[in-house]
């Protein structure tokens, strides 16, 4: 296969199929800003991290031939009981982060030999017969595989067959994959005939690829079966019960997701990558029915997910607190890469909706402007203070988050027999195949005019189709040429066929209003306050860019007044809003007669988008806000 | 002493002195109806469910000359490792309530027969060196004082002793006290000088009220030198840290109170007492600072307290949602506690109307009108299903309602040597001492008219105070024999100060406008809703009586039409209210457009007294209600 794609090999059965590793490149806007970032800075900073913590050292003395000894750092034994070591893995994403973002970033000399090299000290840390885990290799060679529920042995392998179809399709470099390969086998030899499945699911998508990459069913079958072995409570409760890792019911009954909210998402995606392999319209449907349910109740407005800290799991039904929220970065990952994959399966502009919320909210809140700290949790209200971290005891989320800013790129286009798909706006160079090239020219979402120039393409009708977001889905206009043009809308897209000639160009233009959106009130925390968008940014009110106190006091006025100014980063924009700041009489006690009238003074503030929060100061933050009037 | 009070028994250093146990007869009402229906039913049934849970039976076979065997029930390791029995305090205080509840009200036969057995078989277990716990006696005598965090061997003699004197007080009998205070003189010599605490106050009151009691000066010197030891990291940090059971800094320093909100509040009633008896201002000044900040900013509209299920504990200043409000019944039995104690040593009307706002709301929600089923937590909002159960587990909360609600005649008055204080109002006859006999006359708080008539009175100028609640100093009226008459207003407080005669009264009349309040914005999840309140009853939407759905829906209009309508409980009222059932539309999440116009039913619905919700079913439930307009 040439020029492979990040993840999910282009197959027939996707409805739209995506383009592959640098196909397209990210010439401008937020994206870009975040990719350098990444290659330039995150990437050396998460490698000093990982030698900091132990966990590359962990490789490296199982590959000097020795077996661990008390030193050994990395482990989390201290932390938790329960949870066996999985930290290989977050060597693992960094490495695969390494790979794709070098696709089309300078990513730093010494980085890259320092990844040459980790790749060299997991292949030699692997057991002979295949097994590799760095912490049961040190501590108990004979407890592996004894602790299916807690021991991401098989999370760590997902991870290390990503990393190395990275290098294999970045590099050509095939010493990770091997290593995968061999684990693999083992794995799929120990557990192909069995019930056996990992307490946090991952390896069922790593297992597909593999597949994908290699021709080899075996891998595919064995994730299949994992799927399906599923909900038969073969772990056991543990500490959260049978949800907690999806094991309470078969993943075809389950009608949203629950439990940890990580774990369900990687569930999700892996199983649908089963589906559309496999042609399994049950399993794809049951999929799409979860997508919904936690689209429609379980989501916040920031594309987070994950509303309980006990578990780091889902809520019930609109149990989204903003304060409490939970919104692991990780999350949000997991809804992208999940989301991805069902957008490969029908065109529903839904999707691309909740992956560019999610990308431009929820995920890159988990890292700062700066590259060098992380958010583990992302609530979209803070009382005190919620610093973003260097790095963290468990570290799953700041080399995930290097691994998606490095992929960005892949969730841009698709193509069809048809044409092209555009889901993602950015400044971009697009090889869309078969001799489709094109420019994206946008100052987007800053700027809501989004041109699409065909630098080239076949001299044959086909269809350039944009995604219309919903929040414009009344307010758009379709051009060609610079001229207006009839479009065909459905689904979420505007598309337009035609013999597309060289010079063309398709311009959308979508509606950039500031708007406030109030919560179903279900969603018991937010009901009666209202949240500022503009495009699909959810803006927020950082106390240490606003100044002026608590921002509990801060009430916006009923006629919004909302200025864009500029923002620190390339196509967005902060906001200058008039609000009110509440005044309260002292009543004693915290409850007052709405008979008192509500007194503040007025004022104008900054708002920032979500994802830039905490990068002035780590003090309070509201992203749902009072409202004038309110309270009756 | 003759005539003793129920607690803190009257000394020269309360600025207000409680009346004897039976001086006050409430003769109708809400709290009458409470409390016929206590003595009646719940004491039956309590009597039922300790039998059946083993609790009583693990004294009987310790004073049969065993010590235990396999079979015993009752104990709770199944549950909780940590957690030592305390089981036998739900029988002191169920022995304690038989004994007040007999004061006024007819108690079964059956009922006391078996109490007057039980307090023998308490005092057939007792060790012979005085110590009593049926979990270490039974299951490893050798362990006993082992674990002072847990083991809540001090606690249950607390509940010994108050029990022990109830039964003094009311019956003269002394049994169950002599029993108490053999176990005491052990802790006394042991612990007399030494460090020790116990990790859930409750003994420093009981041993206080020993001393006063006796006159015997060691256990109100242990009392206080346990206030003063506590904040000294003796109990180690548990599973909660230091600061769950009030071990985290010295009382004295303790700006507020944090960690687990029954214990917090038992330490303070304690400490509370030892300052009074002491005469120390230091710790008075202190308990007085830890409950205006409990009231300014950690307790819920109901009276509530604790914030958080996890450790059962108080949040963060502000941190009330109403949804996860764990306000455990045994917390607003504390509180009342508390604050009666707070109330003797000063006029201060927001110590009576908190109380009252209390009891009416947060405590007697804890049992149901029917008195045979109970909430150990009592969130104001539920969004699915918190019925009332018959017993628990951990079953401290309804024998613990049942001897509050035995004793809340004990809340209604205080005399000074300048006259008598009326704090509640309640139908009743007060023998308020020095020859001043007074009666109540009124419908409230359905009704807002007090009247306070003279039966006897000496013939010499004092003054009759009543309390006038902040949510009626605007709005009053007083009048003497029908006329208006000039009040000394203060401090919460209306006083007439005349030579009282046969027959004259003072009529006092209350505002009982249905009000709407809204919570401070820090309150986060109640921001831009309303609560609905009527006197000191707060009103809720319990959907098991208003019907129509989910009431996450209702909106209350922004002119309130609130009309009274009777209640199932003389001298309450339930409120039929004109809402608008909003109408969503579908948005296929769970965030909608503010410019879409709020679309709705217009629709009346009955409220009822939050105390009264989940009488009619357990479904869900709203305090904190939407409101039109709301959210922009």
């Amino acid at each position: 296969m040439t020029r492979p794609t990040v993840w999910p090999a282009p197959h027939a059965r996707l409805a739209q199929r995506p383009l592959p590793a640098g196909a397209v490149t990210v010439t401008g806007g937020p994206w870009q800003y975040r990719r350098r970032t990444n290659a330039r800075v995150s990437l050396a900073h998460g490698l000093e991290q990982l030698r900091r913590s132990g966990t590359i050292a962990n490789f490296a003395r199982l590959g000097a031939g020795g077996s661990g000894d008390g030193g050994r750092h990395g482990h989390l034994d201290a932390f938790d009981p329960d949870t066996k070591n999985f930290v290989d893995s977050d060597v693992y994403k960094w490495l695969e982060a390494v790979a794709w973002a070098r696709v089309a970033e300078q990513v730093p000399a010494d980085v890259l030999e320092a990844a040459d090299e980790i790749v060299e000290l997991v292949g030699g840390a692997q057991a002979p017969d295949g097994y590799l885990n760095t912490w049961f290799q040190t501590l108990d060679p004979s407890e592996r595989f004894s602790d299916l529920r807690y021991g991401h042995e098989l999370y760590c392998l997902g991870h290390l067959i990503q990393a190395g179809l990275a290098w294999q399709r970045v590099r050509g470099d095939d010493r990770l994959l091997k290593t995968g390969r061999r684990f693999a086998d083992l794995v799929v030899e120990r557990f192909g005939d069995s019930d056996v499945v990992c307490g946090h699911p991952c390896v069922e998508m790593a297992l597909m690829e593999l597949t994908r990459e290699t021709g080899e069913p075996q891998y595919a079958r064995l994730a299949a079966a994992m799927i399906d072995r599923r909900g038969r409570g073969t772990l056991g409760a543990g500490r959260f019960g049978s949800a907690y890792y999806q094991d309470e019911r078969p993943y075809r009954e389950m009608r949203t997701l629950d439990g940890h909210a990580v774990r369900a998402l990687y569930l999700a995606a892996g199983a649908t990558d089963v589906a559309t392999d496999n042609g399994d319209g049950d399993l794809l449907a049951a999929a799409w029915r979860q997508w919904e349910a936690v689209r429609r109740s379980r989501v916040y407005l920031t594309g987070g997910l994950g509303s309980r800290h006990l578990g780091e799991s889902f809520g019930a039904d609109y149990e989204l607190p903003p304060d409490a929220a939970y919104c692991e970065t990780c999350a949000a990952i997991g809804l992208v890469m999940w989301s991805w994959r069902l957008q490969l399966t029908r065109t529903d502009g839904a999707i691309g909706d909740l992956i560019e919320r999610a990308v431009h909210n929820g995920l890159l809140s988990g890292v700062a402007l700066g590259g060098r700290s992380f958010h583990y949790t992302n609530p979209l209200d803070v009382h005190d203070a919620h610093p973003r971290q260097e790095w963290f005891e468990i570290a799953c989320c700041p080399p995930n988050v290097m691994r998606a800013i490095a992929t960005l790129d892949q969730l841009v286009a698709t193509e069809t027999d048809d044409g092209v798909q555009l889901h993602q706006y950015v400044p971009a160079r697009i090889d869309a195949g078969r001799g489709r090239v094109l420019t994206v020219e946008t100052g987007y979402p800053a700027d809501g005019t989004i041109t699409v120039r065909v630098l080239a393409a076949p001299v044959q009708p086909w269809g350039m189709a944009v995604r219309v977001p919903a929040w414009s889905a009344q307010r758009f206009a379709v051009a060609v040429n610079g001229a207006p043009a009839p479009a065909d809308v459905a689904d979420g897209y505007a598309k337009v066929r035609r013999v597309w000639r060289e010079g063309d160009a398709m311009t959308l233009t979508l509606d950039l209003a500031v708007r406030t959106v109030r919560a179903d009130p279900r969603i018991s925390a937010a009901r009666g306050t209202v949240a500022v968008e503009r495009g699909p940014i959810v803006y927020a009110l950082d106390a240490a860019v606003a100044g002026g106190g608590d921002p509990a006091f801060v009430r916006l006025q009923e006629d919004l007044d909302a200025q864009p100014v500029p923002s620190a980063v390339p196509g967005l924009v902060d906001l200058d809003v008039a609000v009110l700041r509440e005044r309260l009489r002292d009543a004693g006690w915290p409850y007052l007669d709405t008979a008192d009238p509500v007194a503040g003074v007025a004022a104008r503030v900054r708002l920032v988008p979500f994802a830039h929060a905490g990068n002035a100061g780590a003090g309070p933050l509201r992203t749902w806000l009072g409202a004038t009037p309110a309270g009756g």
